[in-house]
């Protein structure tokens, strides 16, 4: 038996999230499937390094999986890619040690957040970036951003249906970049809450409009209230971009 | 009572293609559904420059229609995307002549094709430009296109499904621009057949492939066979983008 590393990309546009379910269509779901046919009706199982919901998009998710099917070198991922719909494509599936774990062994995540700023809707971006078209103080934005770096209790931060006790997070940086008409944030940290970057980019869209002033991050952390933060932003805008290890 | 002339885009994914049809759902369904929503119950119709294929999509498809409804001038393509689904958006609705018709006034028009060309598939473009994960000699193909300049019959490179008696078009310009791993282009011309710039590519993709030699375009035109061209090209990598008037 061998253990394989997998680094899959997916638009998550068509897909209720990437956790199986039992009845709606999930990533998840589709990978154990293409899985199953390669491996001529055996079941299976994948771990990925965490899920993501409804509309999310992934770059750079990772999972793992054991398998004795013998494949040559670089052409897994051509075999699993060839059974898969085409919203579903893996960048890499390697061999890794049998005591790798795509979710225990995680040390940080990067995730990115695209935001179209236009007067216009662009019929081409709709699935894989939110749609702004209100005028944003990016200045008052990149200043807030400053608030979330380090350590702190993110309970204000993230969804109250979520079930992890320990609200501690890092955030190791937060970037700001301006293309074109997207505006595009890059968080990366030791891990992530529920909800938790669309959560900080509604209350940094509330921060632009000057309906909160920057240094209010401060006494939102500090308040550990769900509803002292702002909305949380749609899902088409938000992509886990890479996981570390 | 008004003209107008409207400038649309759109992802032409989830559509039957441009054209009304009694089931299926298409651009001319929603946007004649949003008029008649706006003009309380009122049927519009509109006219287009010509249809688009199922899958095709329009960065600059012109449309015109009658109304006298009293919107004032900027507003118009706000009220009437605010009506339509986001894969639908008018750029500009502007009044027009009463003997301005979108349709017999075309002069030309311009329609791109985008190939993305990778050893991977990009979960993200699989919609919006047809993947070609094979080697190509571009400077085969750029030479190829030089063959298509100028008046021709084009008879080779139209569906036989086509009721136009007359082949005969004139191609203004043919341009090839290469912008990371996408393979971008650009046709000009007064006048396209059916199908015409998708078979055109699908033979391009042949020369490329060193199936066919560039010089043999003249003699697939002379053929005036479409057994003669290669494949229709797939209908998510072609865009109309510009109609001229």
């Amino acid at each position: 038996m061998q253990r394989y590393k997998g680094i899959v990309s997916y638009d998550g546009t068509e897909y209720c999230g990437f956790q199986l379910q039992p009845r709606d269509r999930t990533v998840q779901g589709e990978i154990e499937k293409a899985l199953k046919k390669l491996h001529k009706g055996s079941e299976i199982k994948i771990q990925a390094s965490g899920r993501t919901d409804a509309g999310v998009h992934a770059k750079g998710q990772v999972i793992h999986f054991d398998s004795d099917l013998d494949i040559p070198a670089g052409k897994w991922e051509l075999a699993v890619n060839a059974l898969l719909p085409h919203d579903i494509v893996f960048s890499t599936i390697e061999p890794v040690n049998m005591d790798f774990h795509a979710r225990y062994n995680v040390t940080g995540k990067e995730y990115r957040y695209f935001i179209h700023l236009s007067e216009r809707r662009d019929p081409f971006k709709r699935n894989h970036a939110y749609y702004y078209p209100y005028k944003l103080d990016i200045e008052a934005i990149r200043e807030a951003t400053g608030y979330f770096i380090g350590e702190h209790d993110f309970t204000s931060f993230c969804s109250m249906k979520t079930d992890k006790e320990d609200k501690v997070r890092t955030i190791t940086s937060m970037e700001l970049v301006e293309e074109d008409d997207m505006l595009i944030f890059s968080f990366k940290g030791n891990g992530f809450l529920y909800n938790m970057v669309r959560i900080i980019i509604g209350t940094l869209l509330d921060v632009g409009r000057g309906k909160r002033k920057p240094e209010s991050i401060n006494a939102i952390l500090a308040k550990k209230d769900r509803k002292a933060a702002g909305k949380t932003a749609s899902a088409n805008g938000l992509y886990l971009w890479k996981v570390y290890y």
